[in-house]
């Protein structure tokens, strides 16, 4: 096994107009690469590892190494192989090909499983790319905040006509992901409740400004809720107690919320979840001493949340599942109807992805700030009546800190994103911007993903583990001429349980990235439209009547 | 479900230099669908069923049509999206770009195996592609007789410096691919004893010209093979008889084989392998009656062949398994060393896929037999020195007959297949030919698939299931400029077991068909050698040098 650990390595992509290699289209994976490992941005740079788990960049350093020389070499007709990390061929293509291709941590279906992917990684055969951190397009922590913003945004849109002022969200958990709910929601115009039971938890939300307020008791997180609704403003509180207990307690008060979730660790009940009743200290010990008993407190904890969600949903409460497994917990002790309310996906991502929207981002070659708020007000004025993205922007530039290479996040569709590119292309061209923009998104989107546990839960049709969909999206964006392309395995969820495609463009100000960001912006999104229009849903066969795409079996219908 | 039986249907590919398209390369995929599904060429058109079990040209007979009408409209700058036997997106690409992109059968990896897909399939979701059904580039039973023919011609180069005459091959089994051996084995200048059990398997061979002579016992086959030997011209005897008594009875005497294999159907212990000492009749009714008996009598049948195989191997004969399981049988019946002779992949293909040889096909659309006969010639010209590949060419020529369009398959590795494609490009050009020719290969080649039960059984690395590779393949393909490119699962070995990359190329004689043939035919050979230099095979390594192949990890080496 060659070299993994460098504890003297710092990266840093460059910045500025000055070219390393042989055009931009080569120096802008070059600088995404780099950026991905910048100990601003990645979890474990001296591993490698960018985020996720163990989603690495690059295979180990020698490869890391060898990427580079081959980007710095390669010419403009030529097309860089990356196969689980490393670099291992160059090929003559064409100009408007993808300059470079990637197929990371891809195993024969009965072969996919963490154990062989495990002894293959020992052998230094295989890395794993997770989503965006062996594709080179990882942005920091934006992505975690928007996901979560456009989920309440959507769901305000469904149930209340797309205002969430007056609104309040009742959560649990606010750990890692959880941590994005509060600023998520003020961003959206609601106010959150957010119960969490460790109060460092609260604390370190509280200082770095992604919650407003904290409360000890639910009478005291309920005044602040109803002062901010009277003053107009979306407040967000960290209340310390027990999920399990609190819920119920709401229910039998006159102040209902008007969305209900959970991002408490469900997902794993010996670690992540607090039994009713137990003090933190005590959890602690017991998860050494009596791992069993704990899991079956919790276990037990989870069905009292779990039923109190059902409760809210009765009575007319839209509520969800956050993708932590709740339902199933619940489900596995004695509550039956435990999956009578829908995961996140289905209920609020799935009506974008009909209409190709997704987590779209680019970030600035220049290092510059302000190529951003630049790019952040040409959004603005080409996407002029949409307010939640207004508000978005606006939000984002005042309480989102950059990580790397300046960058933005933006949730926009078919139709509009490669507009938005063909802008940003035309301000390189024309020198706003310091230097070139590259434009990518993450492998969670409309047309690039089969990953039944979560973003194809419960399709239409049933086709949630069909894997046609994301090759076919990998080979369009290649023939329409992305910069880099890639197919992954095993993101999100884990080996085995899903494919997925990445794509990036450069815009290097040039009239041939015109024609290139035109196709492939359209036909990116257009893949998810399509995907969702095959599937039955009549919001994606709308927009692709909308759009003119052209679906021979919608000739059909 | 919609329509998938039709008897009323018979299709056949438009033949002649008439387009009924737009172009060559929109006319090309749509002849040879429809050539896959030509009564001469498919097993069971009615049904879309090509060969390989239930390996589909299309979904249903509506997906079909929908197909045809796509293609007949397809503009010079759009790319037609096929997603398991439908066509689902018409996108703008540009002219470089394939014109169709396949993507048929894939599965996330959990749910990858045939129960998941049968449901999918019920449903009208999906369609099994095998390999070259669903890629449209099947070509009847020359590749069964080609692949076999190589295998022997292979084993005579590593055995007997290239030369098989004087030779003699001893297997067992002349069934559906079993058949194929006597005249591949003749073909290679070698002659052969096949042991057969099926009075009616050995006439129908004799029939069709595959076997040359019949013989009823030991002696008497001994003495054709020892004339033929003596005169130098090699013959193929089928014996009547079990093979586990006639391999142990040509043990004890003095004529010994010179290669040692078996294609009786020991996948199969009830239906495949007749027990020594039964008659058929009983072997027919106790199948019916206790199928239990029949596998244990079976299983311990093939353990005494396999001991008198590992016999031969002992004395030095080389002896292979050709893909039948029967070392597997062994293993289990107690024979401890089972596995000490190999797979005929590793052992005689792989040598093979390290220069990028592989199963490089062509049909010519004009139907005009002539048009083969003569890049059948050029074939000859442009590698004088190659009498292996003549031999086969002659022989191909006198004895297999065309079905559907004309074509022809000749292994040929890297470094040749362009220059082949850009010849026959020149023939179309200069009306040599009467119409395009159309180029492409099985998806079993060197590059395009990770299949480790079957073609990447044992890697010297241990890289069997890696995927990345066929993934890279199609993308480096679409990258390229094929017309058309297709990602599989399933292929061969069944649901779960493989993953496989097609492509097929039109030479449509137009300058820029020339330089998307000079990448493609180039390149796609090209990734099999480095994938297997990857995994560290001298051959490979050595081939990439000579070829001035790119490949940035040799430059560490
Ligand atoms: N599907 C998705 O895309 C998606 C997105 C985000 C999170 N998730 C899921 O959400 C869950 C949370 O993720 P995370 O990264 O924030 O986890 P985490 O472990 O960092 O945070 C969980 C938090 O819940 C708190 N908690 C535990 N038990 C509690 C109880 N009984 N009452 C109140 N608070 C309690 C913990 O103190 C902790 O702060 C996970 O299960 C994760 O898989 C899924
Ligand atoms: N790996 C590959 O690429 C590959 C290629 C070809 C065949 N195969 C394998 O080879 C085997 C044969 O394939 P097939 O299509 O010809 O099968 P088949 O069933 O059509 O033919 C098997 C033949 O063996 C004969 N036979 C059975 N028992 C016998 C015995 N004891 N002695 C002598 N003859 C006996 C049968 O009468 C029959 O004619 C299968 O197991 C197949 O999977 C593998």
């Amino acid at each position: 096994m060659t070299n993994r650990r460098d504890n003297s390595r710092v990266i840093k992509a460059p910045m500025g107009p000055e070219l390393s290699c042989k055009s931009w289209l080569t120096e802008a994976p070059l600088r995404m690469l780099m950026n991905n490992l910048d100990p601003d941005v990645a979890e474990n740079p001296a591993e490698l590892v960018v985020y996720g788990g163990i989603g690495r960049a690059a295979r180990n350093w020698e490869c890391f190494d060898q990427i580079q020389r081959s980007l710095r070499d390669l010419n403009a007709d030529e097309t860089l192989l990356i196969q689980s990390g490393k670099a291992v061929g160059i090929f003559k293509t064409h100009e408007n090909a993808p300059r470079v291709l990637i197929a990371n941590s891809n195993l024969v279906p009965h072969w996919a499983n963490w154990d062989h992917f495990n002894e293959l990684d020992k052998k230094g055969l295989m890395m794993y790319g997770q989503m965006t951190a062996g594709s080179w397009i990882y942005i920091g922590s934006q992505g975690i905040v928007q996901g979560t913003y456009e989920t309440f945004a959507e769901a305000g849109r469904q149930h209340f006509g797309g205002d969430l002022s007056g609104k309040w969200i009742l959560t649990g958990g606010l750990g890692g992901m959880g941590g994005a709910q509060p600023l998520a929601a003020t961003m959206a115009g609601a106010s959150m409740l957010a119960v969490e039971c460790r109060p460092s938890s609260i604390d370190f939300r509280l200082r770095s400004g992604y919650l407003d307020e904290k409360a000890d008791s639910l009478p005291e997180a309920l005044a602040i809720l109803r002062d901010a609704i009277a003053r107009g403003k979306p407040v967000s509180v960290g209340l310390l107690g027990n999920a399990a207990d609190i819920f119920p307690e709401i229910l039998e008060g006159d102040m209902l919320p008007d969305l209900v979730t959970d991002q408490t660790s469900a997902h794993d009940p010996v670690n992540g979840y607090l039994p009713q009743g137990w003090t933190l200290d005590q959890w602690e010990q017991m998860r050494e001493n009596d791992p069993k008993a704990v899991e079956m407190a919790a276990r037990a904890s989870m069905a009292v949340q779990v039923r109190a969600m059902l409760e809210f949903q009765a009575r007319g409460i839209p509520t969800v599942d956050y993708g932590n497994n709740i339902r199933q917990v619940a489900l596995e002790q004695g509550v039956d109807s435990a999956f009578n309310f829908p995961g996140f996906v289905p209920a609020y991502i799935r009506p974008l992805f009909c209409r190709g929207i997704g987590p779209f981002r680019w970030a600035a070659l220049s290092g510059d700030p302000e190529d951003i708020f630049k790019t952040d007000a040409k959004v603005k004025e080409l996407i002029p009546d949409d307010a939640h993205l207004h508000n978005w922007l606006d939000m984002a530039k005042e309480r989102i800190k950059f990580q790397g290479l300046p960058s933005r996040i933006c949730w926009v569709g078919l139709g509009q994103r490669h507009r938005l590119g063909l802008a940003f292309n035309e301000m390189v061209r024309t020198g706003e911007l310091k230097a070139p923009i590259v434009i990518g998104r993450d492998h969670l989107d409309s047309g690039s993903v089969a990953s039944p546990n979560r973003e194809t839960e419960g399709m239409k049709d049933g086709s949630d583990a069909v894997s046609d969909w994301p090759l076919l999206n990998a080979l369009l964006n290649t023939a329409s001429g992305a910069t880099w392309v890639s197919l992954h395995h095993g993101g999100g969820v884990g080996m085995g349980f899903s494919q997925h495609a990445g794509m990036v463009i450069v815009c290097d100000g040039t009239e041939e990235a015109d024609k290139r960001i035109a196709r492939v912006l359209f036909n990116d999104p257009a893949t998810g439209v399509m995907r969702h229009a095959d599937a039955g849903y009549e919001e994606a066969i709308d927009c692709a009547k909308e759009n003119d795409l052209n679906l021979p079996f919608l000739k059909n219908v």
